[in-house]
């Protein structure tokens, strides 16, 4: 960590800073240069907060040399982390095609659509049963029934499922699941981060719609350090000032996440565009910029979906979709390897 | 509710918009003019998605004639509420000035800045035992522990005390608290605003640093239709993309929610500030602006508190501003009567 | 356009408000329904303001029917509009891949990035020589001397060349641009778009980082309605809260705007990403989004460029790109005419 | 001028470095610490872009310790600029109160507002005639007709005059106005900027919606560093993903702005506001908040004026505002006095 000082910081406002760090076990080196006075901390101060050492007189400002998240860091873990969801993979070079709609209505409902999702080339299964909805009068979710409907639906098409938890009294009710997703709204639920890291499945986090990615890779570190690495990162729209689309799908999040993690990226472009007519161009987008995965929403019949049917594909529009997926990627990887 | 259609939707598309409102109980009203289609619905429509209406081929627009708060609204209650919180009142005219320290630290510390808060004229005092922190790795607040030293400081003053709450298992935990704070980050941890409309306590929500003030409403509205009519709500900044703030205090919140919502509305500038020298004209303001109180950050000593000290008060600095505070409020209260 | 009345709207107020339509030559409508009142406009309502509509006693909403931007709209015309710069062609299917340095510094830099690129497959040559710079004291540009250099080394490569406007007085000193450029920040250079209105060269409008995709074709209408209907569009990212990029690179506009406007569509990576490790990921994303080209930002030497040196590609990764756009563009068209 | 490089950075990368800043006229000086490399940079840094050296080889930080504002920044001017516009005020604790229509309509409009606002209190009388407008389907404002109709008002009620330029080509037309504004749309148009640094009118200098507090300073250095010293600064609210007002007020600019200028701060909350009602709470907090004035829109009869009437305040309304902006005043400057 380095510390610039004011110009004008004296030597009591020094011997202050330096005292207090070297209290949390730190050592200090000063320069003092024509360019500006600088103090160079030296040891782990990843439990120092730079805004505590922002409030203190004389500090004009605190650069971290060190990552704050040193378990999602790709400098402490060079190699991309492959997350294994029953037979599927994400990450590494394993492409992974999620759909299915976003809320589990009935069996019927279920079964068709896993079944055509599935043929048309998905690797995974989605459907949520407890939904977070703005408003309470809207439509909640089947809960402990639509948990058992979906995985009814995972295995009667052979699809791995993944499922959104909102608390973590869900957790027994949902143990079906074999992937558990922690939305945009709760990417800050702590507590819920933590649980999640106390347990084994694999979690889909997803980026909250006010969030930096930094925070992002900050919530992954809440269930790294827990104890469970089986983590994959999901953009899926942050709220600009633009208003045609529901979010604005932030597609350097790819790249950019790729530099700083080990950890798999996808996007989900059925939230962020709101309208399925835009998800076909987002999701090639998403899949030319890198991304290890797609989650699409499927309904077959989108206008009588209990919840978000404006951005839901049909099955139709899915096969075309994932097909166009495939010779993408095959392209991306030919020009890869030509290179 | 009101609907749009677009100019070329046809007739088998409007029998299949119109067979489906009947389906949920709704009646509707067909006009077409020159200027366009527009689609009446008769009934409550506040359990109908605007969004699963806007997936239907040949709508336009949808627009509500009811707000979604039904609870909330001021329509539905013209009369502010009061909400009570031990011997301090938040409402309809009545103000109220919050303090404390971000983390309650030591039994010490609280017992000094509860009395020199209590000294300064604070309503109620605020202190955090469960922090939500962007980093695992930083402070994570002193739980049980500090939940025990927040209420004797409480209780050495005589103020009552509000202090936030991250997951639904702290209810008990928290038992001594007068108000319970649901922080930004948890606005839309819709399991606990119902645990929280299913208790008794008063609650203080904050907005969301990427919610809509009309979001913001219906998470109150999940507290209030859940039985808990006790709800303050709390502007706490937006965020941006200025970063000269640590967030952008948005006070035009404080005049819309009174037009919207009998609940009553405060005003934290200390976390959208995030620098103490920025707390004073911003806490002043939101009074000018009409805020039914304040929750202003006061730190023994900020630069060696455990969390957000560079944007405390010290016990000084708050009593000066809670005398400007008085003097404004009196001189609002005078030139508004003499009109 | 409709007209929603407060259910509360007096007699008084709706013959207030018809009789100020009238005034301006429309005629109205007038239902009253049980779920509301609605006033239907008729007549050509492009020159009224929604917002005094909204100003007037009793009107609760404004829902406009035809679209504002009614030259640029694929409404008026649902042909896509190619725009010819030289040899180049722009929109409709022809792909336009525009390369060069972000300032003119130099001939022998200009001589020699432009044979590059040309080699490398790009149709059109940039390079700015009247430079918007945040700071008064960086680097303004060559102004007309560098307007000769980049007109000398178009012609060298047989390639024709787009260069920004800031002001209307540069008109006759970029007499030699075959294209000129409308920068983010002059996106509501009123003044600015209407001399381009006036004149014949092609012009390429760049959406304002704070700018709606809705005000970006009200800029371009007002480049139409001058009499120049030959306008590209141009996404190159706007400005939020995520601070990893230099803006956010919203690529949902070019599926929007293509449902929109009749005008071609291209993205600038290299201004949103601002490093240019990220360009080419981002470049494929745009291309597989269904842009109509890509502007790249190319130097010789992108660590002594006089601007924006971080975002730059050297000449061979350049070529790299160019090469995996040709092969992504031709995979698409493929998968497009197997459909 | 700091250099933080990156813990892998090589001899030949440091080496690199240094010759490119000496070859600028400038001096290093290296420092290796366990905590990190930092080359300090010795002289006038403020023609070196920060990005250039962000894209070289191992540079990880940039930071500057003196401002890139250095003709409006605090530290080089520590007295606070009063700016003179006829016989008002605006600065150093003088108050400026402007008030006006959003555009000039007519004779009688023009006499009979300035007459009431004057009667009210107000130093200064707006108006405009050259009107930026989102569409070229609106009005455009009355332009030279426009300007002799504001000059005539406010010399029949003896008040200083404001209008906005939107072009270098209106200066002559504008002539008699007394200060002119750059509007939001315009705050980085650096050619109209630099032309009126070239002359001797004080100017009015609006924040864009998209800018940064950083941004406007450096939009003011640039008429600064042209020669006029008379520049005043206007808040009028930033675009967010809030929907319920037009833009979101940032009332911390004003505290923010006062530590890093010395130039006045005004606010206009009408155009943030987009509605009347919102006006006086919003301008009550930009004095509380420490503002040196105000700009209000005042139209006598909202309802049916040619631009923004949603936003305008009948003259009535105005002057209860206006009576109470100065209770305001008088009680913040007593308890000030006071401390």
């Amino acid at each position: 960590m380095i510390i610039i000082l004011r110009p004008d910081c004296g030597k009591p406002q020094i011997k202050a800073l330096e005292d207090w760090l070297h209290r949390q076990g730190l050592h200090t080196q000063l320069t003092v240069g024509d360019s500006g006075i600088v103090l160079g901390v030296i040891g782990d101060a990843s439990g120092v907060s730079a805004e505590s050492l922002l409030a203190m007189d004389g500090v004009r400002g605190v650069h971290r040399v060190q990552e704050a998240h040193k378990l999602a860091s790709r400098r402490a873990r060079p190699q991309p982390t492959v997350v294994e969801v029953g037979a599927a993979r994400i990450g590494g070079g394993r492409f992974c095609l999620i759909a299915g709609p976003c809320s589990v209505e009935s069996a019927e409902q279920m079964r068709s659509v896993a079944e055509s999702v599935r043929e048309a080339g998905a690797d995974m299964l989605r459907g949520g049963v407890f939904k977070p909805r703005t408003s309470p009068y809207a439509f909640q979710g089947l809960g402990a029934e639509g948990a058992e409907l979906l995985a009814q639906a995972g295995r009667h098409a052979a699809l791995p499922t993944v499922t959104e938890i909102t608390d973590v009294s869900q957790l027994e009710t949902l143990r079906q699941a074999d992937m558990l997703q922690v939305g945009a709204r709760n990417m800050q639920n702590f507590e819920l981060l933590k649980a999640l890291g106390r347990q084994k499945k694999p979690v889909l986090l997803k980026r909250g719609a006010g969030a930096t990615l930094q925070e992002l890779l900050m919530s992954a570190e809440y269930i790294l350090s827990g104890g469970n690495g089986q983590v994959v990162l999901c953009e899926r729209g942050i709220r600009t000032h633009e208003t045609a689309t529901r979010a604005t799908l932030d597609l350097s999040a790819v790249p950019v996440l790729r530099e700083l993690t080990h950890l798999p990226v996808i996007v989900d472009p059925s939230h962020a565009a709101g309208a399925s007519r835009l998800v076909e161009p987002l999701a090639l987008a998403a899949v030319a910029a890198g991304a290890d995965g797609l989650m699409i929403e499927v309904h077959g019949d989108p206008a009588h979906a209990l919840s978000d049917g404006a951005q839901a594909l049909t099955p139709e529009a899915f096969a075309r979709l994932a097909s166009k997926v495939r010779a993408l990627r095959e392209c991306l990887e030919k020009t890869e390897a030509e290179r």
